[in-house]
């Protein structure tokens, strides 16, 4: 069983602003980036925390990143726009066009941003959440490096692609969708390879597009499959999902796409040609409004949860919960009892402490 | 081996428009409404298609569809609406409602109509692929009544809640995303009942919640599984779509949501109660040229065809295919040879012929 170290939110978020300081971010966008890691720290989306701090110090101390990044639309209209990240954090650029979003949806609706020459923007649902934060439905996706086959291939083409929409409530929690378009995370192969178990059919194949069950055989050359994994069972809709994600974060904006995005990690190969700058998100805020009162929405919103909950559970089972609940559980445990570091995530904070001289107390 | 009869598209599209004018639906409005049936028709959607016109002759004869519905925006903002149906066909206020949100992606970069008061809508593709036809990006979303049990759930609680997104390219086919959040459709489960099959696991679930392969099972008070079907493979996912979906056609419109759709078909049980008006719908356009130059973003999606088509094919398949394709081979097949129309959907028709004096030629 791996170990794991307690932390309080505040000393990662403390720790996390002012490394990415040390970079030479500015103390504000520092301060962004760490909240961004912190959503998905007191979540219990650990993959996606100060797990991740290694890869964007990696990529800072190699000037593969930007710490002061001129980030500004390139073209708009009333209700849309694109943004150049000029290849800063993704940790601040998609904060700020987030926040671009909100504010067309304020003026006009409704407001979409895509996002191009960006990188790893975090957990998908720290945007649409703060955007449900405000009293508005958020939307948030991103394409990433390529892990995933496309139905019918035998080859890595796309990234896991998220997709998140959040909906206000009123007085119950807010419903919180966000999803991998791909049948499972790249993290459970890496924990069943760690554990030397089998992993399901349904999840991965091999170097030569054959079913597998060996994590190392998908980690090895290997791919992910799509949501639905197979013919039998809509595989091709997962893949539906991750090329729509692609391509309004990709083509749309003049990010890459496919599997030209280039890597998050330095240990990722780089892709054999580029076709646009960065990788790409899409941002979209909707003001409920524009279409209905929003007191009414709120409350069906509340009234849809409490139906959901009413359903007959499925045997051995709970019955259904809301999208979002499971993080916001987590959340409430964290607050209380704080994060818990797993001890080679705990080795890497240690590690940046003794390069960059910034304590982690 | 069930028979075929094959007919032109232009007479099923005549017979079906004078079919609804018959029963007192505007001229310009039945030509619409057999738009949107022709669309399935011909590209291989064979459920629905004229496959349900006996079911929209039912309603109408029972006087359950308002024939000349007054359609009205009952809110709008610069970038939204929403749309009352008053009652009408699905296929006569969904092309109303899409082309308001055209209408507005024009003026303010994009448009999103949420729609209320409404009724099966056709094939979700029709709307998206409008949309695309004019050189915007199109998305469609409807909910449906209750087949599908929701992650964890013993019970239909959700419909099949269909999203399509649609994207126009340069010199390649368009890339249309069209796909139902369940894992698989109703219509695969009456085949396998009428052929005496077992469906593979992951389908569906029995009146108790249990997995089942027996496809009476599901009919007789089961329900579909969503996408993903089971926690190992994202059954969590394939529901938190279909909840999206939901949201935003049933509280943002004030329509009806989840278990409260009212049916699509005669012999479907009437839900307990109601929480809004109809059935919902929502509709999308996006101005390319507010994001990037559209000839860029099209030659992109030309490209991003031949790159996905390059990948190496997984062992006994023909290699990944784009969203869209497998219905545009069929709609070329069926423009030239006509479209195959099934005994018992032919002997619907001849019904209609004698009810209406409408004849089939």
């Amino acid at each position: 069983m791996p170990t794991f170290t307690q932390f309080s939110p505040d000393t990662l978020h403390n720790f996390t602003a002012r490394v990415f300081e040390h970079f030479g971010v500015p103390q504000e966008d520092a301060t962004t980036a760490a909240d961004v890691l912190a959503y998905a720290d007191l979540r219990g989306i650990d993959s996606h925390g100060v797990a991740r701090l290694r890869t964007y110090v990696d990529m800072l101390t190699l000037g593969r990143i930007n710490p002061t990044p001129t980030i500004r639309i390139t073209r708009e209209r009333a209700s849309v726009a694109t943004v150049d990240g000029d290849n800063g954090l993704g940790l601040v650029v998609g904060p700020k066009a987030n926040d671009i979003a909100i504010t067309k949806a304020r003026e006009s609706g409704s407001g979409w941003v895509s996002v191009c020459n960006t990188n790893h923007y975090g957990a998908a649902g720290f945007y649409a959440t703060k955007v449900v934060n405000q009293g508005y439905i958020g939307w948030s996706m991103t394409n990433t490096t390529k892990l995933v086959a496309p139905f019918q291939g035998a080859q890595r083409m796309l990234g896991t692609n998220p997709i998140c929409i959040g909906f206000p409530a009123k007085e119950e929690l807010p419903i919180i969708v966000d999803m991998a378009s791909c049948a499972v995370a790249y993290g459970k192969i890496e924990i069943a390879g760690r554990a030397g178990e089998n992993i399901p059919t349904g999840w991965a194949i091999d170097h030569e597009g054959c079913d597998t069950t060996d994590p190392a055989a998908m980690v090895n050359g290997g791919a992910l499959l799509p949501l639905g994994s197979d013919a039998d069972h809509g595989g091709h809709k997962g893949y539906c999902l991750a090329v729509a994600v692609d391509l309004l974060c990709g083509p749309l904006s003049g990010a890459n796409w496919g599997p030209f995005c280039p890597p998050f990690a330095l240990r990722q190969e780089i892709p054999e040609r580029s076709v646009g700058k960065g990788i790409g998100h899409f941002f979209g805020a909707m003001d409920i409004g524009g279409f209905i009162d929003p007191d009414e929405f709120k409350a069906q919103v509340d009234e849809y949860r409490r139906v959901m909950l009413s359903t007959k559970p499925a045997p051995n089972t709970e019955g259904p919960i809301l999208p979002g609940d499971p993080e916001e559980t987590e959340r409430t445990q964290r607050i209380t009892h704080g994060i818990p570091v797993i001890e080679a995530v705990v080795s890497d904070l240690r590690d940046i402490e003794r390069e960059t001289g910034v304590t982690l107390t």
